[in-house]
């Protein structure tokens, strides 16, 4: 037959924007290759230059980008990335996203608002996305958004093991500071080994609607080390309001666990202040000096986990069984 | 300048297959029209015809269908009704689902799941719909699933106001039959006037996980005839066993309210058996003679609430208006 | 260069739904794989589940399913399982439709109808399919329906060699039941080494339109063995009496020769009663236990040369050359 | 409200390219209008130039050409006219197509084929067509290869009237040159009265395949004026030996009736030298002067009927019931 | 027939981000209408949010925003506007873009860069834009990268009648300060009257290739007062030296004339310094507090133009004739 | 894991069309293979047929066919086969455009024309192009048009690297003939180590518009062999006036460069009558027998080129590497 034969040869190739260059080397280097050098800075009227250094024909490209603050900044550098990439011969491209940007807008709270979270599942198509992978999205159906597949990481076993080892003989309790997350406590529990679930009623107090908010703690806490776990803090309110209701019911402790550290103002000084006495996160999110000053915070690595997702996609393996089926 | 100038006309029609056509026809005689005059019927093999007996060219079509059973021959008749309104040259065509078939597998549960809801909003897309109308979806994050604006209408204050005259005497209390919506409860107990909100944790003793399920009753119902409120009863089992829950825990009463009436196999039996006095819904979805015939069901029509927001939509008004800005 | 390289591997996965499993089992035997295993049910309202229970990344997937009756019901979940096969990273989807549901309805008989074909292929692409595999379509126009490549495979190798060899001594005719079909009957001609040809006139006396409809063969069939071919059978009528017109004209007797075997109701019972001694038809639809136990009902496997074909696309081979530059 | 509210406006322009201008000036003087004056020319390259000299913004746009050789020019004159009108802002766009080119390529007809009838609907599709309005296409599954509303005019009414008035005092007698077109010629035998039928069986001796073509007439023509049916005239090599032999079946003459006048070289060698006594075309396609100084050919306007086609569209008539619901 | 009749009204609603708002406010002010109340501001994270308050149900929508630093943020927030009026079902969706973010990355100036104004536009795509309107583009090319009509709007009649009226009696030449946009400085020559041309040939000595970049006037500047004219002015280095060049030959004076008033540090500064004695810029980019200080900046607003060109487009009137055929 | 697995296997094919095939033929000898057996030729109306003679199933595709004269005969022939390609099953597919089409057609240069360019992008895009090739592209923006990877390959180090051997001894001058081209000219100075570098202000005399159009040359060029460079050569009219440019200013002579050798009529007389010495062009495009009748043209092949860009591609290599990272 006519034309010329070849085996094929699949190369992965690893790329990061400026949002949280960290988390990108750590996982470059846990999948034993380096970040492809690549410029990217912004011109004297903020426009954002992204140029790569090196070839990219045909490589399978994994653009990982964590949407810090400022968002919008990191969000357009990573679009202009992909396109970068597109027009440059990445044979497929997975978005990276250790946080999603704009999240928690998956529905319109109120009429003529925008779903800015469909919106950003749709620029990434557009821009030339094949895929997705993202860590802990704020609601499952976020993946229902994007236009194809969607690997869908969770951090849980992360920051459980960690502090199923460390707080190994306390007495435990898991509370979910929201009614509306009490199945993420639920696996938490799970994988504690069974501990008791509590969780608070922050909406309002439950038999006089139309009050001022109370913080009313459902579930057995008196004398147990709680776990107040959430997908993310942003400013701290609810968080700290949280532990202080603990307390105020009889906990022993609180320690806070989280997926995304986003810490916007004031967080940082409220969690300071907080009765809480240790703050886990990952480092889905670049922390500010001052977070990473702050004893109380420990920041565990989510580079390892999405290393091994990226190579099981790689190596068309399953991302799937990383979670026992759940994801 | 060259060419013939004239004042355009719009058209509103409404359409329907063979899913629910009374409650079509109600929508219809709401908006003081007719029903176009459709051909749809099953061929020897089980393939579905459609025609329709006028010109629709240049009109606002609005395609009314619920996703009855069987959801699959309704779901594809609806499809089919959208594909011929495009060829024949609607100007425009909305989509309106009383009840949107596959809305539950709005995410992946598990790995390898398909996210039929959005496969649904994406078919419907194809075949030609500029819009969809929906009432009462099972969760809102739907809404971003189409490329395209959908008009989501709440049956809530049908049901409350019916609730709020018939038992106006009573001490109320609005219960949701699960921890994940008790946001719903909310806008229920605000419009009943601020009575008391409860719920059941029905997922597993909150202190003991791992353990079988119970139905704990969490918020003060004692004493108190209990509103128990949900968006669908499938084949009833949550639903009475809540109740159940309920009267243990000293309602006085309970009625059950819910806007989709699905009932399928053993619901109709099991609303029959159960302490349960009324369970109130609405002709989102036909009921079955049998389920006519069960003197605690109440049927609410929401041709009204449908018909006015056509005339909204048709008209270029606010639909967000309806619901105070909340839709 | 940076990044990580690696040979590629391609891995071939067979699916199917439950429309007709053992078709698709015979497929997969003779690929020498087994079906990747999969879970599709129905729940209480009639929506469809699927999922697979393997890693299903990177794989070139084939899904079968042959729109039998409830045709609806099968499409739907064909339709379903793309989706899932998408979101899973399946790498490349081949819809093998065995029997392509709504394939007459491929124009527009009439002013407003819809063209179900067209929609069919927009709706499989719309899910993920890349690519359509097909047995024998209505009319060939089908193939261009579809935004993409689709493979069109011939049953009539199967059915002629069989007549062939089974019939060896028989002085033969082949008939064509419709003016429309005769090119079809021609290749039967052919394949079966220059036998005469003939046709059933059926839609009205050629020479006196607007009378009531009659049979009138054209061609000599006195005294010959007739094979009567079509592409489906589906409530019987047209073969039975296109049957019967060739008796009358002194044929020494008649087989039937069908690909599609849709045998809706009263179909087994005109087979059983008419003048035709067999009626051979391959399985790309499943034939019911009424119809499998009818003798002269002769029941060819599709299997071997649907199972070449997807070989041949694994492999980058010809599906062309299989047909003799044909398909 | 905020806004500038206004009554709209709507407005209908008539364009056409350089392929037929006559008959478009035909339609536009049919709707009491004039074409959009248009530059349209090619620079020494052969490349097309287009530009409109009035404003098209907002304009209901018919763009009529029919593709007449050279087919490829006139095909992308069409297509840039179109993209002109798009980013012109014409308010929508109906591609008027006599002539719709490479209809006959409407499938593969062997392996590794193009099906240019799909690429054609599609290239208008992209270029901006949101309609398109066509004349008695080569087979009506064409309609599905565009993706949104195709308005399928017959020329039909036009022929036969024709000839109805003509040959009142004859004996009549239609033929199709093609089995494959026997729907067509019923569809004239009905408007003409119930007039017997009969085919050319050109394929060949239907007793002896293999055999060299033959053409054998079926049905009775004895004695009668044979009123042979095609939609196109080619080169006119099937058409004139239809006519011969029947001739030689007792004939006692022939016309031939056909839509689309091709003539290709040497069609109107071919016509003249024919035993056709008359040949009736329509104005689809130009005739050239070489073919209008036949005394035997008569050229009827389809002017007419596109131009009330198309005021049916424009003021959101019906097209269908122009033919008695069949298109 | 069916249905309900009615005429349809049209809209126009003027909307804005916070870029600039006062250039929108101008806008909508010489429309007389106002700007549709509307909620856009950022959360505690940097995610912006945007909701308007009031139905826009059908409207004609102009969505002005100018991509001023910090351009990420202004253009996401464009971008989300679009969705969310997508979303509350307005009819068509103008994006007026007064200054285009990211223009001049409208190529590869090498390999494996993106072509971010080609992402720009297909952004603006995706999130729902039906129509772009524009003020003097960077290159014209750029229209093309949208697929939809784009209205290119241009500012030089406005800034060349100040010149021409406040310069009545010097002697002036206009000056391109580099070769490539001499055509404009063409257009701006006629529209002065036929006055002399030159321009700063800036790459190097065109006789000494390889050498250190020279600043060489080409053309008679001696004696005259000279129009220094581009399409932006960023950091202000390129213009200022191009002044000190055209001084440095002898010229009288020079005014500097823009239309997009970038002004990145540390333009004010060089433009405080510099020879030029007026800098005439418009408002198309909101002028910091520093600029506006500085007496010899003249900005002339672009409000009138733009808000013509919307009230042509609203009325299907023609923008192609507000620029004597030339946009 | 279920399934059947295969060290896959690439296979680049190279196609082309009929309008100019011996640079076809010299690319794929280039790459030591063959053209794919190709069946491609025009109806008697002159609709283009073509087919495949081999299985191109899952091939690595490249189509070349340069925009000769006819332009809209080759380019629906490239369309053609593109479709073909995509139905036939190739995987990727690469249009190879040495001269791309309508390339000067880039933006609208007045109201209500075309941007016939970006149509082209489209056209190509939709008959199923994943990516271009093309040579010298009128401007670089074009490749903003096409919605994938664009390879812009340079013709000037073939060109120069001649100029530079030919005329060793000679003192050298690069001359533009337009202003808007001085970049262009700027590479070849570089490329010949460092020559000088002139003009021709073509438009009007620079002191005085609106006078008659007149050329004078910039730079210094008295006793210079002077190297005319240009993209393309059409007509040749603005190529031979500006060589008779050049020598009335003392030239000492002049030789011509151009990629693309459109050479419409009446180009070839004015080259032979030019006082350029030679003309050196590349077979982009194919030359006439009177072209290459012509001594003083010389044509330099591109095939090399071509050919080892199509191998990086294949081979996943680097194009812009091929050009010191300028493509």
């Amino acid at each position: 037959m006519t034309g010329i034969h070849r085996t094929p040869e699949k190369n992965l190739m690893v790329f990061t924007g400026r949002a949280h260059r960290a988390l990108a080397a750590s996982i470059a280097e846990e999948l034993d290759t380096s970040l492809v050098p690549t410029q990217a800075y912004a011109f004297a009227n903020s426009e954002i230059y992204v140029r790569f250094d090196e070839s990219v024909r045909g490589c399978d490209a994994f653009v990982i980008q964590s949407h810090a603050a400022p968002v919008n900044e990191w969000i357009m550098e990573h679009l202009i990335m992909v396109d970068a990439l597109k027009r440059a011969s990445a044979k497929r491209i997975t978005v990276v996203l250790p946080f999603y940007g704009y999240a928690r807008q998956d529905k319109k709270h109120r009429g003529r608002e925008p779903i800015s979270a469909r919106l950003m599942a749709d620029l990434f198509k557009t821009a030339g996305a094949d895929r997705l992978m993202a860590v802990d999205l704020h609601t499952a159906q976020i993946q229902g958004f994007f236009d194809g597949p969607v690997d869908h990481l969770m951090a849980l076993p992360i920051l459980a093991d960690y502090v199923k080892e460390k707080y190994a003989g306390e007495d435990l309790a898991v509370v979910s500071p929201d009614a509306g997350r009490i199945k993420v406590a639920e696996y938490w529990s799970n994988r504690l080994g069974g501990v008791p679930l509590a969780f608070i009623h922050k909406t309002r107090d439950i038999t006089r609607p139309n009050q001022s908010v109370a913080k009313r703690v459902v579930g057995e806490v008196a004398g147990r080390m709680c776990v107040l776990v959430d997908d993310m803090i942003d400013s701290g309110g609810t968080i700290t309001q949280a532990a202080d209701a603990l307390m105020a019911d009889g906990a022993k402790g609180v320690v806070v666990a989280a997926t995304h550290a986003i810490f916007s103002h004031p967080a940082v000084q409220r969690l300071r202040d907080s009765v809480a006495t240790e703050v886990i996160v990952t480092d889905t999110l670049p922390l500010s000096e001052e977070a990473r000053a702050l004893d109380k915070v420990t920041e565990l690595s989510i580079a390892p986990l999405v290393a091994r997702a990226i190579r099981e996609v790689f190596e068309d393996g399953s991302v799937t069984s990383m979670f026992d089926g759940q994801a």
